[in-house]
């Protein structure tokens, strides 16, 4: 048992809430309900009020790891205004997402209709160029729009971090667009991408610039320079993958580790992979501090997300 | 493609929603933003239209299937609600759901804490007589408290159906309780279970009455007669399991299958296993109706029940 | 940490075995390869080795609970070999599983062919009467059959057990069949289906003998008897399910709680649900004993199973 | 239905082989009896036959992604052999396991224990200083060796690319390890690693040659340029990850989309993210033929990985 003992654990025993919904309830209410009741209820809750916790520690350096296809299924404004509200310092993301955020930063959109997932004709879509990510679709002709828009980039230096050129391209993207890119450049926010040539952005812009070699090294060089001055460190962590591993080893050796942690993802631990690692095995590591608030949430980001945006701020006012 | 040319599929592509939240959203816009983006997201929205649709359908006869360990968790008052407001009209759950109820219905309680699930150690509970369910918990003392209860039971027939048994249990216990058995009592809602005898009620039961027999068949019977007179069906499934294969059978031959599913679940098809399948594949068995309204959740049943619930009194009024 | 000092976890620590594999490799030396390496391989291993374990104590009684659609997808043969070869002392089971062994027996087969899962059109299906469990499918017809059997079954008591029944059912069926129903008549190992008028099979009894009435309730009871005598007791789960509970509830408050426990599931604990509970969180209910050997594979029953039973014959020899 | 009209579904059809295990069985009669039963039994075997048959095919180019911790878990001989075997062309993986890789080719090992998975006191091996991957453990000394190695290296072109640069550190590696780095090396086969800077490993070479700019974009597209020539290619996906992204982003815009894919998972497609996404997805990005030959698993990758390469050495002798 964590700092406790075994006579703590019986004092510490609560009822459980049997609670109560109403038509006038809100977010606030339903989320200090569940706080006391048990699995993935209670742990949502929990992962609220840490991350309120978090946001008010100004010391404290909100690290966000997104991996999935969050930007494609609809939550580019919500994580906008993760950003846009202060609720996050340091993004770390795919390069997927960033092309996606690109796409619909330059007016073009993901679809989705009002049929079953699963009853779709894959044949069929791609003699139509329409790809699929489950039941949300991107036309092939975005494509173009990205092509139109990286030809016409005059890179300012061939040799630049990664970060860097996502702050410049951020910078080009219209001002009111709900553009995640655009939002970092706005607020200073500095975006990482470890595995940005594994998307379609980076491919395109290799074709267009033969010569291009964006420096990795120096973004991990400033990301551990980030952790390591952080007073308090907290991190959030949307679908483990690179953006989870990159964030973690990065506070691995620094003086101080995460004071808070959250993560919501559909992996488990069983079978060993780092994005369903429990946030308990980050302590060996020392990436996690011993004493650290941390919850995970074992559910699709779509529906957790949205819901520990709409507790942070209803309850900030 | 289900019901739909692949012309209609292109006709019916529309822009994801990048949906807005503010402090002021209420679950009703929530779940409205919802329906226009994908993923799980998408189909809790899709669930609570579905239900709404069920609810505003008076000849709907509304199966609900309820397994795991909902009440212990904290869901007592989100089931009881269902069942007073007439969101089901035939309730199908496990023995030990029942139990719990009873307990929690005669003044017992189960237990959370302020700690993390996975730091529990069951050796000193078991000293302790602490029984786990994740990290929720019940003292070993609640089963005295329905010992009392059964071993005072004068039951009026040895061969009664399990459901009128329940019903007689329902009658006996405190009005103004949460119980979801003293509910199904007021409102003469019936309820099955159909492996009572895999639960520490019926164990206490059988242990003072050897002679009981309580009659599954005749549940078993009467549960088809419900489905058989349906003139419109519509099924909500929480977890899978016995209930969700009891109501599924009662459909199958029936004139008319479900045309409203709903179903809650974290196991997943390809194991082949029921809980897990597609309400799809319902349909090559004749439970659920070809032109059924349906959707599937991947979610712990405590974050998207208490939505649900949520939605439905809101967007009632 | 369980049963173990720090300090002995340090002296525990060996090497991972990078374990190598030949074409002349065989079942025995591919597990105990995989015995010194984590995650699910090792658990695998360790669940072999418990078996084996239990097979080699002559006085441990092995329960076996089998949930999942086993019998349609093909492990009909691999269950019948557990209980001839005495792998087994008490089967647990669905009434599904039941239904589908009998139509075996009966001589219908369940079906697949050279296509991929997920590509079915169900309302074809259901046009042509065949009933899809994922990729396996079931045609109509074999209910007739079923009728057939049932309708001409002279029942001798109408409150009998339904272990009893299925026992006289067993006697029914050809000798020479793989089936399980038949298998155990002959080996005279009990079968318990708790929720047994959750079936096809029930059904069909229920339409045509109005008047019975199985006694559950004398199962469950005697399902204890054999659990309070056992001086070891080992179980092995499938599935989880009805038929884990079954087992684990007979055991809670015998002399003997379970020294050995295996338990093959994609379900899991987070959600808090019975089927993918931790065997540890057992020991807190005292159904599982402090000091018994146990392990959890997180897999496919389909894959795991096989291997189990190769390796049982192969290290027997 | 794909390729398939409703006619040729109903003449497909066969029966579920209910297969016979005896001591005697071998692998390959294992995986051909598992063929025509379903589930992920079957996916497996249709895996084990596409994989023999990209190998019997000498055009085809295999692509194998390889995520999760697999050299820590004692798969370093297994993925060995892939190489040594000629059973793969082009590896693509994470970061992570090159780390490992290393350290064990450096004489150091991973640790594992007889205890459960789950007992582990974070707080104890941190001060301990040693990392713990599910139940695999690695001393925080393995980072001092790694370091020595590091720091010894004379990297000949801090501009190269990252699979030019493993090419180089795999030469230096000892002969007869089970090194993968090595064995890639000593079999000419290309390492991507698009993530690189995502590991200890690029931690410490960046530490130490603050200068590095190893080019991620050359790997990039040298990674097209073999999918553009790949006359016939073939892809095995295990664990999903940036292995999987940058394999098939790579064959989306060729002339020869995949013929055969498998893919070993834990991860479902509900959420929406690519590791779980089905290969039929793939068909509507290119990514995957129409006419392809493809199969997914859900399984550890430590269960089915050993089978299939048991599989394809004895099948092919």
């Amino acid at each position: 048992m964590i700092s406790m003992t075994n006579r703590d654990f019986k004092e510490n025993l609560k009822k459980i809430n049997q609670f109560d919904i109403t038509k006038d309830t809100d977010i606030e209410e339903l989320i200090n309900s569940l706080k006391d009741t048990g699995f993935n209820a209670k742990r949502l809750a929990l992962a609220c009020e840490i991350y309120k916790e978090m946001i008010n520690t100004p010391s404290c350096v909100k690290f966000f790891g997104l991996a999935g296809a969050i930007i494609p299924v609809g939550l580019q404004k919500v994580i906008h205004d993760f950003i846009i509200e202060g609720y996050l310092d340091v993004l770390v993301t795919t390069g997927a997402n960033l092309t996606h955020d690109l796409a619909e930063a330059l007016g073009y959109h993901h679809l989705q209709g009002d049929f079953h997932s699963g009853d779709f004709d894959d044949e069929y879509l791609h003699q139509e160029e329409i790809n699929r990510i489950y039941d949300v679709f991107m036309p092939n002709k975005v494509y173009e729009g990205i092509e139109d828009f990286i030809s016409n980039l005059e890179i300012p230096d061939t040799q630049m971090s990664v970060s860097s050129f996502l702050n410049f391209v951020g910078k080009q993207l219209p001002k009111n667009s709900y553009s995640v890119l655009r939002a970092c450049y706005d607020k200073e926010i500095p975006i990482f991408c470890p595995a940005f040539t594994d998307s379609g952005l980076a491919m395109q812009l290799g074709f267009y610039n033969q010569k291009l070699n964006l420096n990795h090294f120096k973004d991990m060089l400033e990301m551990v320079n980030i952790a390591w001055d952080a007073k308090v460190a907290g991190i959030c962590i949307v679908g483990g993958g690179v953006p989870k591993n990159f964030i973690m080893q990065s506070l691995q050796f620094c003086p101080n580790s995460a004071a808070y942690a959250i993560q919501i993802t559909m992996d488990r631990p069983e079978p060993g992979g780092l994005s369903g690692a429990t946030l308990r095995e980050a302590i060996s590591w020392g990436k996690i501090n011993e004493s650290a608030k941390y919850s995970t949430i074992i559910s699709d980001a779509t529906i957790a997300l949205p819901l520990i945006l709409w507790y942070l701020k209803k309850s900030r006012n």
